[in-house]
């Protein structure tokens, strides 16, 4: 085969799961470790981009809370012009590309344009979600059967509109993806259909991330409970009987640091032995890549996490170029000290906790021993 | 922390995806790693057990066809005398645990005794199976919701068994797991309640494996083309207008090596550059671990690969420890070289060769360099 024919581009619809980074899959990881170009969703968990390689194109077409970055039809047709240039590119979206993910529309463009695809599917937030808020979507005892439905459907519409007569008179579980400012009036419709007001239910927010929360509820309250609560998106919703199995399933939300916000700043590519221990414990750990921040997808990602620094319960700087990239970027948003907020500091290492100093703040933890792991003194999930 | 203190046992209940071993979660390969025991069910790819360690406890606990090596109240004991024994397990589930697995009842029965567990969600064959297939199960033109439901109902069930009324109203696409010999009488159901005759179904068999094989049909002919084709288990059927999409958007079946069937022998722990590439052709690749074969389950599996030898288009030896260990059972299975059929031989390597010489075969194909590489001479994904 002659090195100068030109590579046939190709592209990858890639499931990236439903937050947790444990939940992609080989291939997924594997595609966005080999693409040239990422075009990628919002995700529940960014981290993932780290695997690109340094020189991989890495584009933002997210969209969030009704914002879109780059609409449908341009999407589209930069996935096609992409592999006209015979790039590999992955097409990076949360869950399951093809359930409510707009990957079959996708995957239609790239095919009637001539230009290779794979699927990847990925672990999709419908199962998930209940799973990490210890809720089977099947049962035996329960339900044979189990009915994913979206609670946004566009304007356009009419004859696939779900049909709650019908959904209610199904029965099994239930589950719906997005949609939780509508949680009122979709219980109004199955309770207008017959389905019993103490049927429980459940949402999901930021399923299987290390801010996951669970609210549960019945028809009758849900709606009320989510409004007197602030519930807020991304969220995934349950109905059915399975869920009262979260009563003594619930796991993920009962780990010891279920709820604490921890960030890590890592050079890229070093080993996250500190991160994998805080997670398994339950923290939400941020990871920041201090090295690499180039395009403006990732800086922006990147400042986000900075911008919020006060929302976090510990900031923990394993490098002392994690402290720089760190606070170059964080006085450039804030021009007192004093925006960091209640978040403690800890440092690894004489010359991290060195370079905090510099910047005037007060190091509350630094290790005896200079590795990441003599920070949290939790036994070794294998020992030996 | 004292070092004599006993370790607390946990279970791991984790899904191992539909059978492509790319589709398995970093979180499951993760468990498997560092597993004390596992208790894992027929797997569509047994290959993954490869990655347990050494001193793993490997139990079958399966059930093909009817046939239960364990009950599952014994396999529910099994699970909490080991973890009191202060083991890891890691009990593994095709697809996802949660998605008819009988996985809560095991969770159930874990926390029922006091033992700690955590849930690794697999991706389901409800989904990937369809995908693999060129079928998304959702598509924003045709659907807003996906029913999934079991085709085998236990005998126990009365009020879950399924209202084939209320799904015909509800349409959608629906997803049956399990139950293809029941699929007359269910498409009988849908028809008698007003599902149209020419409602597209597909029939994926060994569904995101090397032998995926896809049969589709409509509501009114799928029955009969079943029985026709002897299309059996395990597969998983859609129901719905998204299967029409297969038309343009089939992927997995359409590459070069699709169909097929290739036996790698493989030292443990070697990396499988070549299995890996052939897969990515769409090749069957059956790898055979020639250096560990302990406990019964491993060693049947091994034998069934054996002696099925012969229903493979190539076996490809990689060392002469594979030619040996290959050769010994399958003299112990045979007593005739013919027995092994058409299947075609290569050899990586001299020595390998030579060993297959010994047991007086053919060897087609010997590269000229003794790389696993110089087997399948295709352009690398990527090339660095």
């Amino acid at each position: 085969m002659s090195t100068s024919t030109k590579k046939a581009g190709k592209v990858y619809l890639v499931g990236a799961g439903p937050g947790d980074l444990g939940l992609v899959t080989l291939r997924a990881k594997e595609c966005i470790e080999q693409a040239d170009v990422i075009v990628h969703d919002h995700l529940a968990n960014p981290e993932m981009l780290g695997w690109a390689r340094d020189e991989a194109e890495i584009i933002y077409a997210g969209k969030r809370a009704g914002e879109h970055a780059l609409s449908q039809e341009k999407i589209n047709a930069l996935l096609v012009e992409k592999a006209r240039e015979g790039k590999q590119i992955v097409r990076l979206k949360g869950g399951d590309p093809f359930v409510f993910g707009r990957g079959a529309e996708e995957a239609k463009a790239i095919v009637d344009a001539g230009i290779g695809f794979e699927i990847v599917p990925g672990i999709t937030s419908a199962i998930a979600g209940p799973a990490y808020a210890g809720i089977p979507v099947t049962h035996r005892a329960e339900n044979s059967h189990v009915t994913f439905f979206t609670g946004h459907e566009g304007a356009e519409k009419t004859e696939s509109a779900i049909d709650y007569a019908a959904l209610a008179k199904l029965g099994g579980t239930q589950v719906m993806l997005m949609g939780v400012e509508r949680i009122e009036s979709i219980a109004r419709e199955m309770l207008k259909h017959g389905v019993r007001e103490n049927l429980p239910v459940a949402l999901v927010r930021w399923a299987t991330t290390g801010r996951q929360e669970t609210l549960t509820g019945t028809l009758q309250n849900i709606g009320q409970r989510v409004v007197d609560l602030g519930f807020e998106a991304p969220a995934v919703a349950v109905f059915g009987e399975v869920v009262a199995l979260r009563e003594s399933l619930n796991w993920y939300e009962k780990r010891p640091l279920s709820g604490k916000r921890i960030v890590v700043t890592r050079m890229r590519g070093q080993a996250s032995a500190l991160s994998d221990r805080l997670r398994a414990l339950g923290a939400d750990v941020i990871e920041l890549p201090t090295i690499r921040i180039e395009p403006p997808s990732n800086l922006l990602e990147f400042a986000e996490l900075v911008q919020d620094a006060h929302a976090y319960d510990w900031i923990v700087f394993t490098s002392p170029n994690g402290v720089t990239a760190f606070f170059d970027l964080f006085f450039k948003l804030y021009d007192d000290a004093r925006e960091i907020g209640g978040a403690k500091i800890a440092a690894i290492g004489p010359a991290t906790a060195q370079r905090v100093k510099d910047f005037h703040l007060h190091v509350e933890l630094q290790p005896d021993e200079f590795v990441a792991e003599a920070v949290v003194p939790v036994r070794r999930q294998r020992s030996g």
